[in-house]
């Protein structure tokens, strides 16, 4: 029972783990250029910061989830594994949260502060985000499930005596 | 001890609450105008999706925190206390995170995007909306502490049994 737990959260590690390299090259590799008025703008990501510190916390919670991996191999380091599942769990909702926020802005629009939509620009750009989001979210959702497991076992009646 | 303990957690889900509550106050305020070619154009937070997220999102998380300040005094929860503030913490980051985003484009703008700063047309509305994003940093902050004080805990070798 407990290896098949193990090679669960195991399966669900790796698949994060898929999920936080793909946000990071899609988000990394996104670029496209508009012309406006005979003038040629690039856009790529580093553009803006939300999308860079979404790149760097995604490349974070991904070391976190490879020293997960390696850690539970040792039954001795549980503990730490759930604290660490914890704080990578955090981390891939911040980013992604934040990330989208932006988004959201450069998808809609905002007309009360004047920000213009820049999507019809540069769709090939947004294009790009939009999969490093979708990854960046698949991540989160796997990581919430994958904690709330690692609670489960921990918090089970057969395991522990009520403090 | 784990009276001191509970009384120390409900401190801090008490600080937690009063930071949501001031967070939605000062966000649910937050107005100004700004007049730009003899025409007034009124500011507040409902014209920002992600504020109003903000709002929800803070709102539901205090509406945790009074669920497991009352939970609390009957030990049988305890389990699912755990569950309620991991859920808490990650709906407070994910609610200032996305906040956060916006507020940084607020303030500086972006100009690859062309969006320009809005915060020296209506300083009043900046300001009341850093006072609600210093709130909500403080309430995130505080769970976040919170669960690994819960989860330390419940990992303690004092009251559980390696599984």
């Amino acid at each position: 029972m407990a290896k098949l737990k193990k090679i669960f959260t195991n399966i669900l590690r790796l698949l994060a783990l898929a999920a936080t390299v793909v946000a990071i090259v899609f988000m990394v590799t996104s670029h496209d250029s508009a012309q406006v008025l005979n003038l040629t703008f690039t856009v790529k990501y580093s553009n803006t910061p939300v999308f860079k510190y979404f790149v760097i916390a995604e490349a974070i919670a991904g070391g976190y989830i490879v020293i997960s991996i390696l850690l539970s191999f040792k039954s001795l380091f549980w503990r730490l594994l759930v604290i660490l599942d914890m704080v990578t769990t955090v981390l891939l909702t911040s980013s992604i949260s934040a990330a989208l926020a932006i988004a959201q802005v450069g998808k809609k629009g905002n007309t009360h502060a004047g920000w213009l939509p820049v999507c019809e620009q540069v769709p090939d750009f947004c294009d790009q985000v939009t999969i490093a989001l979708i990854a960046g979210l698949a991540a989160a959702i796997i990581y919430f499930v994958l904690l709330l497991c690692s609670l489960y076992v921990v918090l089970s009646p057969i395991f522990v005596v009520t403090p």
